[in-house]
């Protein structure tokens, strides 16, 4: 038999444990899956198409970005190359390409993973395109796993930009996935964004849903 | 206020949480990373290599297993190929080749998520050797993760051949893999199996260690 004292002291945990439970809103947010690309910087626009070239729009993507018709293929330090891979738009300061691990693997890179537009002390890779080729000394990476957000989704969950979540997908694989980081911008849609070595182990298609836990 | 049934109702619920927590114990297990791979029948060793040919063993694997010197090439339905997919032996009853869901998606398969050996209405595929080729009607599955493990390991965890656990990952990317199987066998080292595109989504390498949760 339990001690009177004990009863009260596991009430109040269960108590405190039931309000906390109240407190964690199970949001669900609808999961894209990034297949390898690329953002290059003008200049490198120009290296790999010719002087003066514009990347031309195929297909709108969320956040003002899009798909672009060129591709380039991307060469890693054994040599090995993967073709046809979609550059996206607008340009950006820095160019970038985005690989998932499997990737990294077949083309003998060591890209660290990193949320986008961290490079410093990234993987070197090289660029070829129609009209020329580039060397990149730093701008490979493996894109760590993120929720998009707008500042009032950020409100109604309680959660802030920076903060870092665990999601879970519910399938025949099933699986839970930490270390998501939440970015809050107006410009954005609720989205997580995974790569296709997660969407493939996890067996995520693009616009499944994923719940914050 | 609570009534004093409701304080006897939560904390039975409690006493039995507890319990249960004791009864869970968080195991480590090893993780071994299977790469595609080719399980034959002889017949079908002979199709690809010659009449009476025997597999070579390259390298000892558990459970009495080998990889093979041994390799095909595999070919989808879009007549897309993967080269150089290594054979293990010894020889089966029933050909089979697992792959990850990444490399389904290169070769155009439609590859259903199975354990080893259960390959009814699994994915059609072809294998080419250096004499013959073969059209397997089914044979191609993306494996299912499942741990291997010893009567005794089985008895120290309370778990038992067919069991459904999930497994937690500690690193830099953090993931809970559920649906794992567990399969019981006196020939079993303690090992929990899963494929390259759940090991490079949860930067899990060769040898790491898993808790079963």
């Amino acid at each position: 038999m339990l001690e009177s004292t004990e009863v009260e002291y596991i009430t109040k945990l269960v108590i405190s444990a039931m309000n906390d439970a109240k407190d964690a809103k199970k949001m669900a947010v609808p999961v894209g899956v990034s297949a390898r690309h690329i953002h290059l910087k003008q200049e490198d626009v120009e290296k790999l198409f010719g002087p003066g070239y514009q990347l031309t729009k195929k297909k709108e993507l969320m956040g003002g970005q899009w798909a672009a018709n060129e591709q380039c293929t991307i060469v890693g330090l054994k040599l090995r190359a993967i073709e046809n891979v979609r550059i996206l738009g607008p340009v950006r300061k820095a160019s970038q390409v985005e690989i998932s691990a499997t990737d990294a693997r077949t083309l003998g890179v060591n890209a660290p993973l990193r949320q986008s537009g961290d490079l410093k002390g990234s993987a070197p890779i090289a660029l070829v395109g129609p009209k020329g080729a580039i060397y990149l000394e730093e701008g490979c990476i493996v894109a760590a796993r993120h929720i998009h957000m707008t500042p009032a989704d950020a409100a109604a969950t309680g959660l802030k930009d920076g903060d870092m979540v665990s999601v879970r997908v519910e399938n025949e694989r099933g699986a839970s996935l930490d270390q998501v980081k939440i970015r809050v911008d107006e410009s954005f849609s609720l989205e997580m964004h995974i790569d296709t070595d997660e969407a493939n182990a996890c067996q995520i298609r693009q616009g499944d849903v994923a719940y914050i836990v």
